[in-house]
Formats: C-alpha cells, structure tokens, sequence
C-alpha cells in the first residue's frame, strides 16, 4: 500500500484555517502521511509560512466556497460546489486521497460525503461514531447526529458498522454491541429498539441486548447503537454536565482556603483526569458507510484534537474499515468495492 | 384546609419497609402531616417499634400483596388488587389520603393511579418528572420514564404540567419552558419535536424553544420537555456519568501521595458539592396528569430521600398543583374536580 493521503477540510472550524493547518503540520511530521490542505489556497500559504515545513509532505488544493454552520447540509450539495468539503471528497472519488476530516458542519459533510462518494452498498444511511471514554477504557457510540428519525434497519447498519470499526480500528476481538434503552428488559423500549431488537438478535453480532443510558460510562460494552436523535442529546447532556461539575467543583475547592490548597495540592491528579476525558485526546468522529474514510472534528476542535484525528483517519485507511465492511455486508462484488481497492 | 394527609407505600422500595417507616416517622415528626402507612401490617409494626413514635399522626393501613420491581406495571391493576400501591391510591380515591409516596415500580405506581384515580380531563398521557440540580439552582425535566412512545400532544402536554408545577411548587414566577432536541435551530429536531414545536409556539407559555442537551445542566430553561424514552436515557445517563467521574477522580486523587493530602484538606469541598448534586436532596419525582398528587422515588432511596419525597408531596397538595392545572386546562367543571375539591 502506498502512503496514506488525507484530505484535510482546511476551511471547516471556527478558528479556520490555522488550527487545521497547524494540525496537518504536526501530522505529516509524527507520522509522515500526506496531507492535502483544501481551501483558500492564500490564507492557507499564509498559516503555513507560520511553520517550518520543509520536506514535509504536505500539498494545497484550492476551493474557493466555504460552508458555514449556518448553512442548511443540503447546501454543500446543491449550492456550494466549490466548497471546501466537497471538493476534499471529490479528491478521494477522484483516487488522490485516501480520507477526508473536517472540523466543518457535520451535516454539510455527511451530505457532501454521500452526494459525492455515495453510500456503500448495503448500507440505507450513514451514521457517525463517537468514542467515549468509560471506566474499562473506551467505547463507541452511534449514531450521535446524523439520522434524527431512524427506521429498525438503519440501527441495524449502525450495529453492523460499529463492530467492524471496533475490530478493525479499536482492536477489539469480539466487540459486544448494546442497544441503548430506557431499561435493560426485553419489555422495555420504544417502537423503534424493540423491533431492532429482535432484528440484531439474528445477526452475525456479539450482541448483549438492551443497555442503560447508566451503562454507557461503566463501559459496559464496546459498542452502543442508538439513533441519532438521542446519540446527540446524550453526547450534549454529557459534556454540558461534564463542564458543570467541574465548574461547580472549582466554585467548591475555592470557597473555603483549606479546600484551596487542597485543589492546589491535587492539581496534578485534576490534570490526569481532565487529559482523561478530554476530547481532543480521541480526535475525531468517524462517519462510517460512505465509500470514504472520513473524520467530523468538533468545531471548536484545538490542533492536539485535529491532528489525532487526521491520525486516526490514517489508521482507519490502514485497517481497512470500509472493505472490511463491505466483506461483511457480501457486497465485495460492487462497483464501490472497486474504487476503493484501486487506491 | 385540612392538615395534609399522605399515603406511603410502605413495600415499595429495596429496603422496604424499613426505609419508608423510617422516613414517615421523620416527616411526620418535623412537618406534622398525618402519614398512613400502607402495606403488610405486622412488618410495618414491627419497624415502628425502633423508633419514638409517641403521638405522631402514624396510621397503618394493612395490604397484603406488594408489588415487585420484576412485576409488568399492567400487574398492579390486573393481577395484585390488594397490593400496597394501588391500596395506596384507593386511599385518595376514597378521599382518605392527598397523596401518594411509592419507592417502588415506577410504572405500576403509574398504572395503578392511572387506573384508581384516572387521568385528569384533557391530559392524555401522565407524566413523571424529575428535578435535575443546574448551576443556576434548579430545573424539572419531564418525561422521565413514563411514556417511550409519544405524539406532539403528550409533549404538549407534559409541558403545560411542567409549567404549572414550575410555577405553584418551584415558585417560577414566568418559568421558561425548552423543547429537548439536537440543536437550537428551528430547521433540527426529529419528527416529533418538528411538530410539537409548532404546537407548543400557539400555547399561553413561556416557551422559549428548542435547547440542546448541554442546556440542561447549565439551567438555560426552568422546565424541559422530552418524551420518556429520551429522557430516561438522559437521566440515567447523568447518573453514570457523575459516578464515573467521581470514581475516576478518586482513584486519581488516590494514586499520588501529594494529591492524597491535598484531597483530605479539600474535602468539605467535595462534600458540600456532594450535597449539591444528590438526588436524595429532592426526594422524589412528581407523578403529574392524575387526580392525585402522587411521588416516585428511587428503588435504592435512603431515608432522606423519601422524607424529603413526602414533604415535596404535601408541598405540592398545599400549592393545589391538580387544581391549577385543570384550572388551566379549562376543565373545573368536570367531575375529577369534584372529588379534588372534596378534600
């Protein structure tokens, strides 16, 4: 296999184009893929003088339109067909590069993804990924965004998806997949979970069944699938209670001046736990089922998190994540397959 | 008004009876109320006898079947007719009792008032809510559990019931009312919140509109509406979550000598903070749509919790939460008014 070429969205996150650009610096020299920054070539040649880049591999491809997060998704498609994002897609359907991430607006680019390298065979719609840090360790959550109104089959690719990544990507032998739920009885559920239920119970899966909403941090199991409605509110809800808690804990520790230097003395072990949970140590999420290998950074990303995703982007191009997946769905004999195994 | 009458299911929660007659004991004692005691008679006398309960308003009120976490909630209305919950509620219906205190089955408690007490007039779907500590104080977000499946006019609903509980019990003097969703935008939402959105825009509210999961905690809104699916993972989902954290904190304080120390000085911090986010604070989780003011509390409730539940209860007979409701719903002429007005 040739060397790993992502393309980098370099107009995606609110401090574009110098965080990716930092970002896509950093990467080529730790790991030595090539990267392709996609924007405004100008401002783009402006971030990099910022940085000593020689002989790094790195490349700039011009695209004059950006979209925005006030963009509706649809508008990386039909209106902006110089984008940014698209034009990073259009470079992979095009066999120059391997993966695209962008720290843009998510939908804009599950859009974009889809309209321009299509959905993998087999796969009714494609879902993003989180990895969340638990108590055993990591586990992946999808969809977390894309898909608002799921049906029973798109949490069944969801599942499908999540095992392959975790194999593949997160070096799991036998990943167990739950079914996140309001209880963990077969009777509980909605509509939705209980007919995917039943369905996910004849899959080829180690599938547990129905997980808590309590059993996502435990680490319970390495895959939870739900749709993406929920997925985002849980993300969200976790994050805002996350930031609470510390901000009412530090509100705490600075009341009372013991406490203060109590605080002052475990700093090092708040440090340790904040790397812990810190986003950006995991990068980006992967959005699986398009025939592209592709990472949604948040948009307020820092570098450290746009360069582990970029990172983690490579490592999914090496793992095969979408052959893999499409070895599973038996659709090897596919004109997608084809694409892909040209690169 | 009369002094306030409480029926406590006494067989309810894990540690039943012990819990609930320590708890009616306590309540009794420092509010007053009378507090009937419904359940297997001669384990509640028995409890009462570890305590000094000279001429406290205690009564007992034998039912000799309980039932049982494993239990359908169909089972309290069908199968146990003399069981300690809907007994319970028989109490209210039979103007006994004002309200109703369970640690047990959450959705039998709501079966069995569904059943014994009915739904108020207007109101399709009970709801049960849960006050969630923010960092601006407090909010309540409903559903919680009782409804996994709902139409726009269940969440209509339940945010009429979260306003006026808002306002007679949490002393909101406007509240600001939030529709969950995965984002703020008016274009997101899924299919339900789409059309409950425009419902909830035409109602005598102060709705403010969509908020997103990380608005919860941080208090952007008094009152927010989900339905119960949504918002019994987000629930539990807290719950994991701040355990986790604690956890992962705690070993980390743990593992270094300088932060060992450190954590010992600042302790009353994180006991304070402790405090401030214990849901056992709140006690209970009002039961809202019925003709009875019903709580729910947690299966593992303490003591306090559950004393703290039947003074929420009495708060909310006192601030004639039902009585509002109809009132707002236009329906004073009907007959559950009567029987409410009755007491």
């Amino acid at each position: 296999m040739r060397s790993v070429v992502v393309a980098v969205d370099a107009m995606g996150g609110d401090n574009a184009p110098a965080v990716e650009v930092a970002a896509a610096v950093e990467a080529a020299r730790r790991w030595g893929m090539t990267i392709i920054l996609v924007g405004d070539a100008e401002r783009i040649a402006q971030q990099l003088q910022h940085h000593a880049i020689e002989g790094l591999p790195l490349q700039i491809h011009h695209a004059s339109e950006v979209v925005t997060m006030e963009d509706a998704a649809s508008d990386a498609v039909r209106k902006k067909k110089d984008s940014s994002i698209r034009v990073a897609f259009e470079l992979v359907r095009q066999n120059q590069a391997h993966a695209v991430v962008s720290a843009g607006n998510s939908g804009a680019t599950m859009a974009a993804g889809m309209f321009v390298v299509r959905r993998i065979a087999g796969i009714e719609r494609p879902a993003i990924a989180t990895i969340i840090p638990t108590m055993k360790g990591q586990s992946l959550i999808l969809d977390v965004g894309g898909n608002v109104d799921c049906r029973p089959s798109h949490l069944q690719h969801f599942a499908l998806m999540g095992d392959v990544y975790a194999r593949h990507v997160m070096g799991r032998v036998r990943p167990s997949i739950g079914l996140l739920s309001n209880g963990s009885e077969e009777k509980k559920g909605n509509d939705l979970t209980r007919e995917t239920h039943q369905r996910l119970k004849t899959q080829p899966l180690n599938y547990i069944g129905y997980v808590e909403g309590r059993d996502l941090y435990s680490g319970a199991v390495d895959v939870v699938v739900c749709d993406g409605f929920v997925g985002n509110v849980v993300l969200k809800v976790s994050e805002g209670l996350a930031e609470s808690i510390g901000q009412m804990l530090r509100g705490e520790l600075r009341s009372r001046w013991r406490s203060r230097l109590g605080y002052l003395l475990a700093k090092p072990a708040f440090d340790a736990f904040k790397k812990r949970v810190d986003y950006a140590e995991y990068g980006g999420a992967p959005l699986l089922g398009i025939c592209a290998t592709a990472m949604i950074c948040h948009g307020g990303s820092n570098v450290k998190a746009v360069t582990n995703a970029i990172h983690q982007a490579a490592e999914s191009v090496r793992a095969s994540v979408n052959q893999e997946l499409m070895r599973q769905l038996d659709c090897l004999g596919q004109t997608e397959t084809v694409q892909l195994a040209a690169l």
